[in-house]
């Protein structure tokens, strides 16, 4: 029987979702909490994977498991065991068909960040800081120019081994959360190794004058890393939905 | 002569801003710090202050020091030896009749929380949770019947030696940040000790339906504490504006 789970975390303490030789990673930390709750080794399959230091709201996984599960229980039973940057916010029986990854129509991304001279040690605790001297307004004409099918080749991380690199942005937009504090919100039908954090990187760049919002159009068509802008750092960006 | 400054600080660490036996208090790393990069030893006036774990987006506070100030020097310099979670976002001369706490007009709290089954780690680092099965329209009810000037003995911690518990609050309401996120915002002419987390705790138990929000007008008017709620919990509480 496969059975979907929303997870959320907070990635600061971690390497990552996806296991790897360090066992650090949430998938780890799950794997072996759902053990001892299901007796029973499972694997799990998520939508995607999430950075080093980069959290999720909602991420979504699936796992393959022969016995019935009792929501509330199993609920009470994995999240008293699992860390406190770690929870199961719901487990469901799914039909076999569906697949965490594969089957995602949506999925999105948010990026907080502010704009101050000065550090604001609470907005730290969420958020990038950009500086100041930035043109929100050319930002905000950057994003426009995501919009749509592309090539995102400029807008991966060059350790990767995907071949499409085709993927298309539904939305993207950012957003003022309060006084100084904003959020890039970017929805799309999937998204390549780094590329919100790419594309963060280099709205910043058109927010400080570096690039203008008009070499967006340009940088993608180049398919070049080099063209695009510096990786934005991890603190900051919230997988935050994953639509089927 | 007399300084304004404006400070930012993450309370989580902190036995609160004011300096007590404890040395481990915002006041006092602050003073230590200005010690150093002035040379002098200062006291500084808050316009109030926090409790234990409460953080503030703008605390402002005043001292004397009879020599000029370098607004940039100083301030590279004091933050950089102020821990990450305790910035001076400004400091500038003003007159010697400005006094942080009896000069302030008006103050802003906010209190961010979530509504939620089961806790969502990126939120437990900014945000309460109440819980899920709260009713929001009723709580925004019951925020109005806290406007305009009363006696707020009832909503004042009992270990206080204030003698005039009249304050006016000016404008109140729950906000929805996103999704399941909200904070509860008040501005008023001053604020008794623990008002705003017994005003939240108050207004938690009209979400669940231990109280009305018909009940609030006679909880005031009994400026009886134990007619309030419990108080809420430090998490969640921010200092975000003084004004002058």
């Amino acid at each position: 029987m496969r059975y979907k789970l929303i997870i959320s975390y907070d990635g600061t303490n971690y390497c990552g979702f996806q296991k790897q030789k360090n066992p650090n990673t949430v998938q780890e930390i799950l794997e072996n909490a759902l053990c001892k709750v299901l007796k029973s080794n499972v694997s799990l399959v998520a939508s995607g994977r999430t950075d080093a230091g980069v959290s999720a709201i909602e991420q979504v996984c699936h796992m393959d498991y022969d016995n019935a599960i009792d929501n509330k229980k199993f609920l009470g039973y994995a999240n008293s065991i699992l860390p406190s940057d770690i929870r199961i916010l719901d487990i469901d029986m799914i039909d076999n068909g569906f697949h965490a990854r594969y089957s995602a129509k949506r999925k999105t991304y948010e990026y907080l960040f502010y704009v101050g001279k000065t550090h604001i040690p609470v907005y730290d605790n969420i958020a990038s800081n950009i500086g100041y001297n930035v043109n929100l307004e050319d930002m905000k004409r950057a994003c426009k120019e995501f919009l749509g099918e592309h090539d995102f080749s400029a807008f991966c991380a060059s350790n990767t081994n995907v071949k499409d690199m085709t993927r298309t942005i539904y939305a993207i937009d950012i957003i003022n959360v309060e006084d100084q504090l904003y959020k890039l919100v970017v929805t799309g039908n999937g998204f390549l190794y780094n590329m919100v954090r790419i594309i963060m990187g280099t709205l910043i760049e058109v927010g400080i004058g570096k690039k203008s919002y008009m070499d967006i159009a340009e940088i993608i068509k180049s398919k070049d890393r080099n063209k695009a802008g510096k990786t934005a750092e991890a603190k900051g960006l919230y997988l935050k939905k994953v639509e089927y």
